[in-house]
Formats: structure tokens, C-alpha cells, sequence
């Protein structure tokens, strides 16, 4: 119980978004929150898109890099961050490693999208590759920030990290409330849980009245279930999944505390409900999304969440897909 | 002499640009100016994406037509509004119709994209059809214009279209200018003139500094070319283009004079351009850019128009294109 407490007092508040937002201020996209009228009148409700595919680094996570890299003293500077990542945390650490004028290093599963590691190494940083199935990706980034005395930049489980991410959440109620738009419902995708509890903070302190739901994709659905269950469970099987961005094996501690009593549960979809989402945000929204960054997306025109006489804002976290993918399952999606 | 003079004193100013803006404002999306750190290290310049593609309808042309059927008086409103476009015109009309509950006619040619067919239809317009090759799409227009009695509303040679579309200019200098940008040159597409002719007052008002340039298909440079020669010329063949957005045989009469001594130059880019363009769009920016809205971009990274040690703006116009050639153009990129 003492543990459980210490745990829920690091939980980011409000306050520790809107300084993070300060500290963005400049250098992340405030991304738009999209609207189409002729999607919305074939659901018989409003589906609005928070479009992060157009964030720095092409995904959400940049903002919760930044934040939390921007707190590493100067003098910690010099011998650079480490991150372990499938590939857009990489990308986050390598564009705010960049701007900071910091040297990055970022463990990479041997498998990951071309895309990200070519992006990655675009912004200046050093890849180290592991092997996604066989090798412990935490023990390998623990040796590489022994050696070089470097600072650990964690994928979620860090309050600057969430309240980073948290500014999505942030810019998302404050539009909709500039626009004169009651939410019903945000949802975002969820695999280690920084952009959810982030969101979540966000959006129960300023609004309420708005539901909070997380998507995952099938097999990975570790958050849906410890979020019913009211613990963290791991993942069962050990699959592989096209949304390469959210494979975590259960939900991290800090984030899983900021989900309790704010997130209300998670939907999980399926291959061919991510393809179809990703056809239209192409047609509707002209975004190109990656398949984790569109599963909140699936959730919502699977009908799995409700839209009908209601007002959703979606988030669609990220853009980093190879080009054959992509096309692949547009094609799919037909 | 004297028709020339009459014609130059239509042409809107920078007030009617910012009037247009004020009646747009809750309307149109104030669509984001993009920026990739790795895509300018790899210029060596910094290349701006200003992201027409998000705007209500998928293109910028909601701009210019709410801007115009705005002024439609009360009384004219009921016998409705017809277009004659290649698509995105129609999408425009179409969607500032449904938000001003007004019936809409669009005459496309038979061979428009069939997602320009669909959102037409999807905002509630009727389309007429018409073949591009055998029949004059004016005529058409007439036809029907004259059995309803409904209202024009042209695609560019107008002046409350061209103050429309100059918001797009208007939104980018100011973004700029708030951001601390010194712009050196903006770089749009270009068919009958509408959209450069709006950002060529725009810029060259508040901007002096910054030059401004046009891109077309090859094949269909006549604004090129008509800017060079100092007056209109049209188009020699009678070809097509996987850029339908920009086949118009010549300047506008109202737009061509608007360009003179604020358009510098204009470019042309052929098809294998256009389909890198659209891939670095999809790779740096996320974004879908149909064939004709990625001129701009394919005029600049095919070193047409220097960037080297450079900042430009460059205006994505639009993103309605099918999937399949999409996916063709991507796949003939790499």
C-alpha cells in the first residue's frame, strides 16, 4: 500500500502539463484537430481527429522526449541520452537530442519499419540494434548507458514523459472549447500508457464531462484488461502485430496509477479494423497514419465506441509507415 | 488600353483578402506550416509545407468559393449555385453550399477522380457530367445555369474567389512572421491562376522581400509561359496529365492580371517529379498530396527552384486523389 501511494504521488497533475506545454512551446506542431462533415453525416455524429502524424518526428512522442530531456542538466548534457524504442520514442529522442544540442543513442529492434531507423538516424542519433524476440531490450540499453554514463530517457513510465504527452490532451479540450465543442468521448491509442495517462490528466481536470477510452490492437490488449480488472496484466501470447508502435507486454506502473479512476476502458481491433481506419484518414483526412496510430481510429468505425448522436475526439498518434505497408493495406482495406 | 485598365481594377487588394479571412474564420481550417529537420538538412535549406491538403473539402478551394457564395444576396439563394471543375472546385462549392444551405450543381468531366465524384456527392451537390474531350464545360455550365437560374460561381476569374484563396498567402506570411521566418520565396500550383494570383497580393503586400512562383504540369505551362511572354498564352497540345487539378488551357483574364509584376516565374515538372514529390510528402510531412497539389513541392526538390541555403514556402493544394494511382505514384518513387 505504501508502495501503491508513492507510486500515485508521482502522478503528473494539470499543472505539470501546462509547464510542459510552456517548455513546447516553439518547437512542437500544435497539430489540428480536423473535422469532415461528409464522414460525419455516413456515422450520424462528430468525429473529430487530433492529427499528431503531424508532430516533429512525425508522431507524439517528441513532446514528451523534449520535456522530459529539456530537465537534464547541463552539465549531464555532454554524455548524451540512451532510449530504448521501437521506433517513433526513437525518433522523439533523436528531434529533441538534436534541437538540444545532446548526443543520442537508441536501441532499435533489428525488425523495425525502415522508416524509423532511417528517421532516427536522420536527426543525428546512433542506432543500436537488438533482437526483439530473444534479447531483453531494457538489459541491452542498461549496458550502453553504463558504458557511456548517459541519461535514460524512458518510453512512458516518467512523469515529465507523461506530462509531455499530456499537452496533447491539453490542446485537444482547449480547442474543442475555443470552437464551442462538447466531447463525449477522447480516445487514443495506448501500449505502455504515456500518451493515455497523459490525456486522461488533461481532460478530467478541464472537462469533466468527457469519457476517456484507450484502443490497442488484438493480442496486445494488456491495458484493456488490467483496466477491468483494476491491476496490471501482461499480454498472454507472445504474437507479432502490424502495429509495431504499441507491442508493450502490460501497462507501466506510473501510467497504470494516472489510468485508474480517469480512464474508463479500452476497446481492442483487429488487422483488417486498422486497415480501414488507415483508408480513411487517407479519404477523409488526407493523413497518412501508421497502423498503431490508427487503432483509436478503428475502434471508433468498427462501432466498437459508439458514435451515433455523439461528439468523439480521435487521436491518430503517428505517421511512420514504410510506403509497401502502407499500400499494402490501403489495398486491403477496399 | 482602357479594357485592360478596367480589368487590373478588379483585381482585389490586400483589405479584400483580409475581409475574406474574417468571413472564413470558424469556416476554414487555418491549415498548419509544416517543417522537417531531416528533409532541410537534406536540402540544405529549409523547406516550408504550407498543408492545403487539411482545408475543409481536401483542397483550398472552399477558400475562394465561400468567400464568393457568401455574397450571394438572400433572395438568390434558394435557385442555388452551379460550378463546372475538374473536382476539387466542385468539392468547394459543394461543401460552402452545404454550410450556407444552398442546392449546388458541379459539372466534372466524365473522367474526374471518382473520390472527387464521391465527397462532391457527399456534400449533397448534384454532378453533371460532361466529356472533357469532345464538349466545352462552359457551355455545359450555361445550360444549366440558365434552366435553374441559379448562380455562377467561377473557379478562379473572380475576384471574392481570388481574395479566398489569398488567405492562403495571408495565413503563411503572418505564421511566418510570428515564427520569426524571413520567407525568401513561395512556390504554389497553378491552373486558370486563382490560388497564386490570391498569394501574390498577399505576399507582395506584407512581404516585399519574398518572391513568389508558380508550378504547373509539363504540357500545361502556359502560365509559365505567359508570364515570360508578358501576356496570356494557351496551352500548344491537347494532352493529359495525372495532375487533373491543373489542366486549364490558359491564365484567367482577371488572375493573369493580378500575377503581372508579382509572379516572378513559373515552373514545369514532369510526371516522375511529381511522383517523388508526393512521396517525400508522405515520408516527411504525412501527408497525402494528390498529383496536381504536389507540383509545387516537385518544382523545388527537383532543384528547379533553388532551396540551397534558402527558406521557401511551398503550398500543398491539394490531397483528393484515389488510392490505386496513389499507390502506383509511391510505388514508381522509390
Amino acid at each position: 500500500m505504501a508502495e501503491a501511494a508513492a507510486v500515485a504521488a508521482m502522478v503528473p497533475g494539470l499543472a505539470a502539463i501546462r509547464e510542459a506545454a510552456e517548455r513546447l512551446e516553439g518547437w512542437a506542431v500544435k497539430t489540428p484537430l480536423l473535422d469532415s462533415p461528409p464522414l460525419n453525416a455516413k456515422l450520424g455524429g462528430r468525429l473529430l481527429i487530433k492529427a499528431e502524424v503531424l508532430q516533429r518526428t512525425g508522431s507524439f512522442k517528441f513532446r514528451g522526449a523534449y520535456n522530459r530531456m529539456s530537465r537534464i542538466p547541463e552539465a549531464a548534457r555532454p554524455k548524451g541520452v540512451v532510449a530504448f524504442s521501437s521506433g517513433n520514442h526513437a525518433q522523439g529522442v533523436a528531434g529533441a537530442a538534436q534541437l538540444l544540442g545532446m548526443p543520442a543513442a537508441v536501441v532499435m529492434p533489428a525488425d523495425a519499419p525502415k522508416i524509423k531507423v532511417a528517421n532516427t538516424r536522420g536527426y543525428g542519433a546512433e542506432v543500436v540494434f537488438y533482437d526483439r524476440y530473444k534479447e531483453d531490450r531494457e538489459a541491452v540499453a542498461a549496458k550502453v548507458l553504463a558504458e557511456r554514463g548517459a541519461t535514460l530517457v524512458r518510453p512512458y513510465d516518467d512523469p515529465y514523459v507523461i506530462a509531455g504527452q499530456g499537452t496533447v490532451g491539453l490542446e485537444l479540450v482547449e480547442e474543442a472549447a475555443a470552437r464551442g465543442i462538447a466531447l463525449d468521448a477522447v480516445i487514443a491509442p495506448c501500449s505502455g500508457g504515456g500518451l493515455i495517462s497523459g490525456i486522461a490528466i488533461a481532460v478530467t481536470a478541464l472537462s469533466p464531462g468527457t469519457r476517456v477510452h484507450t484502443a490497442e490492437p488484438e493480442g496486445f490488449e494488456d491495458t484493456a484488461r488490467s483496466l477491468a480488472a483494476g491491476r496490471r496484466l501482461r499480454n498472454e501470447g507472445s504474437g507479432t502485430s502490424i502495429c509495431d508502435a504499441l507491442m508493450a507486454d502490460e501497462p507501466g506502473e506510473l501510467t497504470f496509477a494516472a489510468m485508474q479512476g480517469r480512464v474508463e476502458s479500452g476497446f481492442a481491433v483487429d488487422e483488417a479494423e486498422v486497415a480501414r481506419a488507415m483508408a480513411a484518414a487517407f479519404e477523409y483526412f488526407k493523413l497518412v497514419v501508421e497502423p498503431g496510430g490508427a487503432v483509436a481510429l478503428a475502434a471508433v468505425l468498427s462501432g466498437k465506441l459508439p458514435i451515433k448522436g455523439r461528439t468523439l475526439a480521435v487521436v491518430c498518434s503517428g505517421g511512420n509507415v514504410d510506403p509497401a505497408l502502407y499500400c499494402r493495406l490501403l489495398g486491403e482495406a477496399r
